[in-house]
């Protein structure tokens, strides 16, 4: 089985390469990953910009790529270009800190997840609730879920978001839903040298979910937790509900002033 | 009613401007943008370089101000730093070039109503299916459509994504599901005066959908098409599923290799 690794934190992040460590036990893996920290890029595509490669050798064998854009680039240009074979599956990690609940919007690590399966391609994102901790447990379960979902399958436009906790035996998973953990915003106010206000964006993760079956909760609990992310962003349920508001909404569609 | 007015075009697209004209007739608008084109950002935040900002004055009157990040960026700064009140909706466009399919996963035209909607606001994105065309209908439409919106509501987490045709009078109105229009993506082979190659990414949307209630193929009738977009990821139905591995999925917590 082919795997392509790739991540948000950049080529050089230790995260990568202790999965990469893990996964070369039982895969092909090639890293394709971008080439400095891309946290926080969502789903961002670059459009504007060349796509610049470095090749990525590890003990005089070449093993990947290192790309000028962001984590969707990096499977994109992957699967469009660079690799010989679609692979089998794509694997986006380790990260660094937890991505559960609205992170999951803002998270690098998970959109390159995402793109894979916009592609039609199956994929685990996978981060540890930790900065520097147990990568070693997460690459070592991400190991045997990837050998789990070759097998069990994954519908598609539907990936895996995994988060471990940051302890060295885990006893056990949970299937979660993507939670409302919020962000703890906060802009810092500055004065640049022409004594321009400008400001800094802080954010780190909270765990506000008393909901029981979210992935902030559980993952708090120090438990794996597994939520199926879809790439369908559409609310079922309102469609239904607006349907009925079709005709007065064409009414709308040429007033100057009608409702 | 207040509306904050944003776009990922940048502060001196025309869309932006022709919607403002329409809006100013109803509403108290206040306009907080990328300073320069920031579109298929997607999600990104800005969390590594300082956010600069720009008074922007129209006829010698304050209307808001341009921000050195993403579409996402501004919404944030602007609710939680900006603007004196919380806005009663924010909305994003006028972007020109439809946003249908998956291209909502790329837009940030999208992704700042989204942003809207992960932080309790009402949000609208709009686009339009041409790079220079009747932005004036659409503008109509949308400002009729955000009463509509203060009228009727939304849930919390859910937002509206209008695609208007490039028509000068359009009749009816759809309420959609996103598609499955793709982009048409190409990377072109570049050698850099180093030699050393790189890519350029080239993408256009695609109208790839049969389905009949797709956004995608209800814009290409010249219909407007209307998209309830929700905030929530999980794809709820393969958590039915996947409980029942709950127990096998923990198994492979601790073993070397037991998969």
């Amino acid at each position: 089985m082919n795997i392509l690794l790739t991540n948000d934190d950049g080529i050089q992040a230790r995260g990568l390469w202790v999965l990469k460590k893990a996964l070369d036990d039982r895969y092909a893996v090639t890293v394709v990953a971008p080439d400095s920290e891309k946290s926080a890029t969502g789903h961002a595509i670059t459009l504007n910009l060349p796509l610049l490669l470095d090749k990525i050798y590890r003990n005089g064998k070449k093993i990947g790529y290192s790309v000028s854009g962001t984590p969707a680039d990096c499977v994109k240009l992957a699967v469009h270009e660079l690799l010989p074979d679609r692979p089998d599956m794509v694997i986006s990690g380790i990260n660094p800190g937890p991505n559960v609940g609205i992170n999951l919007h803002y998270s690098g690590t998970v959109s390159a997840a995402k793109e894979a399966a916009l592609l039609g391609i199956p994929a685990i994102a996978v981060s540890v609730n930790s900065r520097e901790g147990y990568f070693e447990t997460a690459a070592r379960f991400v190991c045997n879920l990837a050998g789990f979902v070759f097998k069990e399958g994954l519908p598609k436009g539907t990936f895996l978001n995994v988060n471990v906790p940051d302890v060295e035996r885990i006893e056990e998973v949970r299937i979660t839903k993507q939670g409302i953990s919020g962000l703890s915003e906060s802009f810092s106010r500055h004065t640049d040298p022409k004594n321009r206000t400008y400001f800094r964006q802080g954010s780190q993760t909270q765990f506000i979910d008393y909901d029981k079956t979210t992935d902030g909760h559980v993952l708090g609990k120090n438990l794996i937790s597994i939520t199926p992310v879809q790439c369908d962003m559409t609310d079922h349920d309102q469609i239904k509900r607006l349907k009925s508001f079709e005709q007065i909404l064409s009414s709308l569609t040429n007033e100057g002033d009608n409702f």
